[in-house]
């Protein structure tokens, strides 16, 4: 099957060849030279048979740009899919608009990172029946062999929305396996702290890709000597929390997750210094200077 | 290689059943009729040849009358293992007791649940390094096949540390799962549930064992309308925050897994009851009478 | 001075009885015939000497249309003042579009409750400085005796912000006594938690207006036998939980105590359902059935 | 009345000032040649008349050697106070020790600082109530004036009890205040956080003892600059974590006060390491080097 991909950064590029290894159709366009295949979004519409289907997989602050200049290339009958991070609560509008032109849309959250293109991609998908089953092909492609790796969430936004609190649930699930590691390493029990998270990877309930990960890590930098505590967040963390606050959802592992994250990017904590103040002046306990 | 196994429920039995299956010579002993062996644990002894090595799997709180019989009836060279959940800090004066005696013993962590007959369980093992090699071929027989699901974690109580950490960590994943799921129940987004956590099964971030068996508890029930959301804890996830305070490591996501567990367990909320009590008090705020 | 003030609630009938008592002349609408002085928004308007101020104290969802309403009546170098729990977000459009009408606005945080009768309201003003300056009379008429009790927080929006933080510190100081409670509930050393609430209320580090309060509460129903632990929330913390996140604030305790409320109203917790379910699945532990 | 008073640091030596001041006499030992009336334990022993009151006010390291002197020098009827932050466990122990020589035993929890010799001390007490009535003379002078102030909260070991409990919270009520002042540091919103913490000081639901501290603290340093955000902790929070996990109370808002504590004395974090990591392995995420 024939499709047009924009972004062929870290996750487009990988994407882009697995779907070729697959068999399938893809043109690239990107803004590097090096990687693109067309010269022009123009072009790229121009070179895909109507009814297109045209991928897009470029930085969240890109997206709405893309769509618009893409919407008014493209002809009635043509799919648009979104597979970066966009806020679920964004696909709406954004499909209501694309359909005023007969553009159909499908929000997809694509997990599987820099190992997704041997793997497969775990794939989310929100909207039309329809337009999902036009797009299996594609899909087929990208998702990992055998039974799991893909769902028709629901609705436009549903597709976003799953990966979403799959994110969620990764922030959760590292920050576990992270209090864990930094347990046995305070403790004078455990001698072999990577052996330990060898023995956990089969055989136990804890088995997990990310185990397999934390011990690969472990393998080329047994106390991670040479990484900072610090870690960004690219927004699903921050927009899971919002909705279990629009929900009333109780989200403690999760949410402590993503404070965790914001701590870590911080020299001082402004918090901490309050404490301080406070202690030296009930207590006359010490503070240090700032 | 010869074994003795005493305590033959849940975990016991199936452990019996993989060792026999490895070519072990199992000989078990529990207080039910149906199960054991022999009918005492002199017998059991007497049934083994010196230096014997006695596996202990019984419920933790018969582990110290078990071990006080048994090594009554021992003999210097033999080597006594723990494989339950005792807590760690039990295993170092344990392992003084029993030298008394010219006893060995090794502490182990035990992690499988009902799977690991078929699946291999995984190990993690504390004492010292010749008793770790003497007892090897067990632990062969009852890891899983490969590279992974063994540790010699360290001196004696490393093993139960060890899995006490792997439980936190467990505690910590389950609830960022669940977290997930009663997002996407309270959500109006996703409509298929069950297909998204399948999709999570394969090439997302996500997938693990854990999600594996919540996406076979949907298959079961999608709604899990058949269940209380009440939960016990045996112990490690309760030693794990201990120890947190103890080494003053921040822990905020298994903690709360912990609290979240205690809260389950509750008909109604005492400390919610004080903040209903001050919401009264200070806005007339109504309340739900008792 | 005059003022009129819509919305003669809880708060609103007893800010207009504290008024005039300190010799405002205070007209008052409601809907309720037998508290207000007027029969319609105009009628206010007309009575009220123009440059009037118009203190708006009605629940939430009513502020938008009451602000249209009014704003259609009032005239040029006329003050409204939203006194009622808006969230911040909304008071920079509000008065922007009072502006055009050449109506000042200002936004006030209020706290008190129903005590802020006899011992005056504290109040968080934003807006701009000569729109507080003309309306300080009122806000000396509201506010405690003495320094304390009212700020000029800001420009506009400013008042609401900080009346949302002070009600997000309010959710995590009631937690915070609520958890103390609990433990002493549960605990089998204190005999008497009434008498140890009250040791609290002199000379401790812990002593506040809330704690009196509790104090109060226990003398009422020493083990708050008569209440549910139910408890809603009205906005605030949420706001200042989805504020942490704007703006990468850790705030774990807050937070905490918002997600406490949000348990505190669920029959059961579909996240703890999911942790059981998974529980069965791995060990075999047993369930309650739903 | 007569009190001997061992230990005159911050605390012993404001309190032996207000016993003073209201007409009692103390004779108080220390190892500091300035401040003790007598050179030895025995010369203050010799000084009391039978039946001695002798108050131990001592860091908590020196109050297990302190006694064991002391008791060897008391005589029957004599009655032993524990006023330091003593873990609530060890009292009946050492009340039983001090039992088979006829010595009573009163374990009190101290609250106040600095300020307590000026307000008064908020005192918790447990013990036999015979000995609470032999001594509340004492504990008259050093409680605050008025009714509140003092409990005997029941018998041996509640007093140090109640104050652990008191010392939770304190920590969950600082650090709602602070992560209140991060928030409103962090916003756009407030321009006057000061005099926002002044209008809560009277009138507002938050108003507290603490809050009027943070006041003062933010009048001598407005953003807090002299200060590093870094507290200690003096165990009864450790303390008070221990016995929610011991009886199954759920502490969420504590627990993430005394995590933060543990944070703020970490230089780097390993759990954020861990984290660290783990994202650069599966995304290729960009880590900071250590």
């Amino acid at each position: 099957m024939q499709l047009g991909l924009i972004g062929l950064g870290r996750m487009g590029f990988n994407m882009r060849e697995r779907l070729r290894a697959a068999g399938h159709e893809v043109i690239g366009y990107d803004h590097h030279p090096d990687v693109t295949d067309v010269s022009s979004l123009s072009e790229l519409v121009d070179k895909l048979a109507a009814p297109r289907v045209v991928w897009i997989m470029v930085p969240v602050q890109y997206t709405e740009p893309t769509i618009d200049e893409l919407s008014g290339l493209l002809s009635p009958g043509d799919i648009v899919i979104d597979g970066g991070n966009s806020r679920f609560s964004n696909d709406r509008p954004r499909a209501e608009r694309l359909a005023t032109k007969g553009l159909g849309y499908l929000d997809v959250g694509v997990s599987g990172g820099v190992w997704g293109r041997t793997n497969g991609y775990a794939l989310m998908v929100g909207g039309e029946k329809k337009h999902v089953e036009h797009c299996m092909p594609i899909f087929e492609g990208l998702k990992p062999e055998g039974e799991f790796g893909f769902a028709h969430a629901g609705g436009v936004g549903a597709g976003h929305y799953a990966k979403m609190v799959h994110n969620g649930i990764e922030y959760g699930m590292m920050h576990a396996y992270a209090e864990g590691y930094e347990l046995l390493e305070a403790s004078e029990y455990v001698e072999n702290i990577p052996e330990v998270f060898k023995s956990w990877r089969a055989g136990s309930v804890v088995q997990s890709w990310l185990l397999d990960l934390m011990d690969r890590a472990l393998d080329e930098d047994p106390n991670l000597d040479g990484l900072r505590g610090y870690a960004d967040d690219t927004g699903e963390g921050r927009w899971t929390v919002e909705e279990a606050i629009r929900l009333a959802v109780p989200m403690n592992v999760i949410a402590a997750s993503l404070f965790a994250r914001f701590a870590s990017r911080q020299d001082d904590s402004p918090a901490m210094k309050a404490v301080a103040a406070l202690r030296n002046q009930f207590g006359g306990h010490a503070v240090k200077k700032g």
